[in-house]
């Protein structure tokens, strides 16, 4: 990869979602990065600021056919492609090309939980076995060797950031862990749909796929490898009226002797170096609005009054630690580069 | 109480706030009541349609101070007075009239806890051992006779009526119950607070009173009676960018033997022949906006993944089910008239 | 029509878009018809309360194709069908149906006018010669005559109550009336469409059609009726983030020797005995979260700081007085009941 | 001024405010700038998260009382201080700091007019002769040179920027120009107000301040400037249920001869070589959700059906280009720095 004077040249494939979106606005600023070519299947030939007019100004190349391709001018690839369609793309890419996927395509290890909860055999069972699951915080050093790396979802990403070191240290019984979140619109992406329509959503929450959430899976096994035992979560998510934003509110049951106020320390010394993590005072709760446009995860702890139980309280902003902003922190891991390039900006408040 | 061909005269105490509004509205069109009197204390003098213009063109009487009202032109009053103000108030009302209490100031039972919660001792303490907690279909038939009716909170209402038939027939477990609720911001009321901004509302989610909202013991008081012993729940409340709504999640652990379809074949059986409860069919989820401006309360019950375990999902309108509807249905069923009075208009969607 | 003992029976034909719900939302609950049809194509078969789950619990029909409609049940048909398809099925219907047409087909007295704008030649033009336009506080006397009634849109609907009686009166001049209009996103249909996504919309605002919205041409059918004279009006419309609503600020010029007072006087003499209609204190201004769900028109004056001219605001629910309400106030005047019945529901804030 | 090797060392008085925070925002990721001092009067002694969460993490100064500023520390000041108590302030200030002002105190040049819109005779009268209106635009030669910039208003930036080029070039007619200008919520500030709450702004659209708000005469100064005669504009703010933007729709009338066509050509013309400023293609109407976070303004042309008039409209984000971002872009003159240092964030969006 091209290091030194010279800028990592990367790709987006699926430009035209509202993660390719995000991708484009932070690599744009980004000062090792340089976008040399942008995928958008419908939007081919397309202008940027025809397709995202926020995006207008930016000295950005046209929306090209993946099939139009040329792989030799690039370093890096990030994949914000739909599930299923992912992993042949993939597969196809030279071997010289670095890849973030923001799909779900390779984030089970457990290729038959892929089939059972996708519906179809993976196509690229090779490449899985050799992609790194990408929570930043947790996986780093594998991260910065990874070929494919496979960027976690958003609410995976706001539920295990808390718990996994609560279950490393035992703290938390992995037994009856209840994730309760909810989601700003923006997760559901641009595709038409009915149930996305703002009359469909605004002045109201519901939670959906109950039980039966496809992000269960991804967050099931990461808690498992923390616990070292399998680990099942009860996880409900929501929609809300907002645009961005995950809030993951988990309800956990302390280990023998254990306080919040235990839970809390050992959560602020993990992350105490962590650029992009805080843990706010014992008690506290964050607002996914404090970290509207910004990388960052804030992350509460509070003491249940039901005894022996504690509350955590995460939130991210499901566009850019949830999705473009950690792949982003993954580039810069994969590329040799400072973890926070290219994502310092604060939050957009109000 | 005047009935047969006279319509019941009532006065509204507290009615420049959102609730006080809300009963407005609804009476306003109600067939045997008759608004005589409407009390508001900075709002004393002025018409309705100046504190609330989507109240005009009704022929209301003007607001005047609490002070000047004549009793004795009343026959049953509803009390959407501040907690703690209230309980005075009521104490020095004429024993002819009836009264239908939205604070919260006689829903507990327990003069200690209220002490414990409210932060000062109870005023009232004689006339709370009378009091009928109002919720209408637990409650029908005490509230049928009652001189003083605690309406119930919002957050209590939406958390009860599922958990209640299922902690009596003792389906679930009184352990670990977690109820994750979620709110629209005129819960907050209209009190000019930095914190129901809009600015700092619309675009974000957050918990707030995270193990120490006053909503906590009535509902642990309700559920308590339920299951014959004390039930302590994990209650997070959230505040969500829409005016009206509760949707409270509600994560349980069946008894043993029992199933999600057995919880929703019982709570459908119990609410059979309500009016204004509707259990939806087993899986499917309620949304917020199709109770918005209605009386009615939907409940879904889920299966959860984790054996043993289900997810009880409730919406109501905090401001009708969860506070003026079911004031008025309370109302209906102290004046001798049918529950469903000036409540049968359907939700407005979208 | 069956009147006297028996109930008015109406079908609804598109019951499954906004303007369909709300018809059936205000027609469930009126007390002189009985819903006896409803018709959808790619819902036929469903029951109400899967196409809208806010109206459940209401004693409805099963909703049928079109082509399955036995019209000899009906008195009265609502057409909430897409614009184009509505002229040939209202011709298809047997004579003695009376009918209320929500889409445009018949607005546009000029079968050019029509032609131009809608890009087709009009396929019922024997029909357009007998409709009558619906706007019903300005032609109530043909609507109670009327076999078929024109409702108008919502933006026509608007604008022209506070503008027609003062250009029938002479008190504004007809040049470079200047009509700025905002409108909520039910004003756009449930169809899946990108423009109409929750994260399109929401956190913003934008002018669409602009110089080009197909509600020109019908408002200025009605102003140059009214002014006795061709009428061109600037007419920009925007899309706002809430779901109902339409405020239209227009700006005028007086005629000589005129002002603010005296049109804000014209006004509220011409609709003093008006149920629907409520023209505010000189100087104030309406908001659309005042006539939420509600049938009703607000119109504020306001004198301009440029001499010599006015500011007229008129805001309704674009699907209540902009749709489905005023459709319901003229089958009350087709049938020969109350204007007000059905209708007399407040409006709901917050 | 330091420049050179070191920073500009500024400070922000009303750190606390909306438009304090997003200089902080902003300024925070300045290259050449060193946020030394915030002041606050009733924040005063607190961490800048304390006051705004989403601004942690960033290495600034605590809130201090501004009575305890030390002045010699600073090379520059914002004032983000309510209208009225700014220009007490200003005057107090020692000559070698320099002043971006985003009051409405040192707007208008005309003390009379000062004195009529604001209810009180200027109390810094011979500052207000020194004092250049900061539209950078506009003024930028001017704005290099000052030691007093007078920040614009939101409305009057977005109102100005693309009706003064054509004034100038005689392009459109003075007379009869009507700004309808829409506005997000955080333009009314952090100010706990009835009228800001959520409840009270959510779900509706409403016009405030009519044919009397204070920014009508700031942009009739501009547009009189412009045109070289007295101009008079029909100006009306909405309130939008949005945190951001600022969207103003004009309406004009084209000179003799002229076309909308001609009107976009010479304003992109003016403004082709400015970063912070696109004309669009003749006929596209901008967003406010393609600016929201960034320095943009978006205008656009339209040819009205009405012959001889002619539609523009123009986008902002009213804290940025509205306010915090043009004063760091007027900073950045002052300082003889690139002009769009700091500001070269694209919008987020959604």
């Amino acid at each position: 990869m091209a290091l030194g004077d010279n800028r990592i040249r990367v790709g987006i494939l699926g430009a035209s979602g509202y993660t390719g979106a995000e991708l484009i606005r932070i690599l744009a600023r980004h000062p090792a990065a340089d976008i040399r070519l942008l995928s958008a299947e419908r939007s081919a030939g397309k202008r940027v600021e025809e397709v995202f007019p926020h995006l207008s100004g930016l000295d950005l190349p046209r929306m090209i056919h993946i099939d139009d391709a040329d792989w030799s001018t690039l370093d890096m690839v990030f994949c914000a492609l739909p599930h299923g369609t992912t992993q042949q793309v993939i597969a196809g890419l030279p071997a010289h090309l670095k890849v973030v996927d923001l799909s779900a395509d390779f984030r089970l290890h457990d290729l038959a939980a892929y089939e059972t909860w996708y519906g179809h055999a993976h196509q690229a069972p090779e490449l899985q076995r050799d992609a790194v699951y990408g929570l930043t915080e947790i996986k780093r050093d594998a991260i910065r060797g990874a070929r494919l790396c496979a960027n976690p979802g958003c609410y995976p990403t706001a539920s295990q950031l808390p718990l996994i070191p609560l279950l490393e240290a035992g703290l938390i019984s992995p037994e009856d862990i209840v994730i309760d979140a909810k989601s700003g619109v923006s997760g559901a992406g641009r595709a038409a749909k009915e149930s996305s329509l703002f009359a469909e959503v605004a002045e109201g929450i519901h939670a959906y796929g109950v039980a039966s959430h496809r992000h269960a899976p991804e967050i099931e096994q990461g808690l498992s490898e923390a616990a070292g035992r399998a680990v099942w979560v009860s996880f409900t998510p929501h929609l809300v009226p907002m645009n961005r934003g995950i809030l993951a509110t988990t309800y956990v049951r302390l280990a023998d002797g254990e306080s919040a106020a235990e839970l809390r320390r050992v959560l602020a010394e993990r992350y105490a170096e962590e650029p992009f993590i805080q843990v706010l005072p014992l008690g506290s709760a964050p607002a996914t609005r404090h970290v509207r446009g910004s990388n960052h995860c804030l992350i509460g702890v509070v003491a249940d009054r039901v005894p022996g139980r504690a509350i955590l309280i995460s939130a991210i902003d499901n566009l850019v630690k949830g999705a473009s902003g950690q792949a982003v922190q993954n580039m810069n891991l994969m590329a040799g580069l400072a973890e926070t390039l290219g994502l310092e900006q604060p939050a957009l408040f109000p």
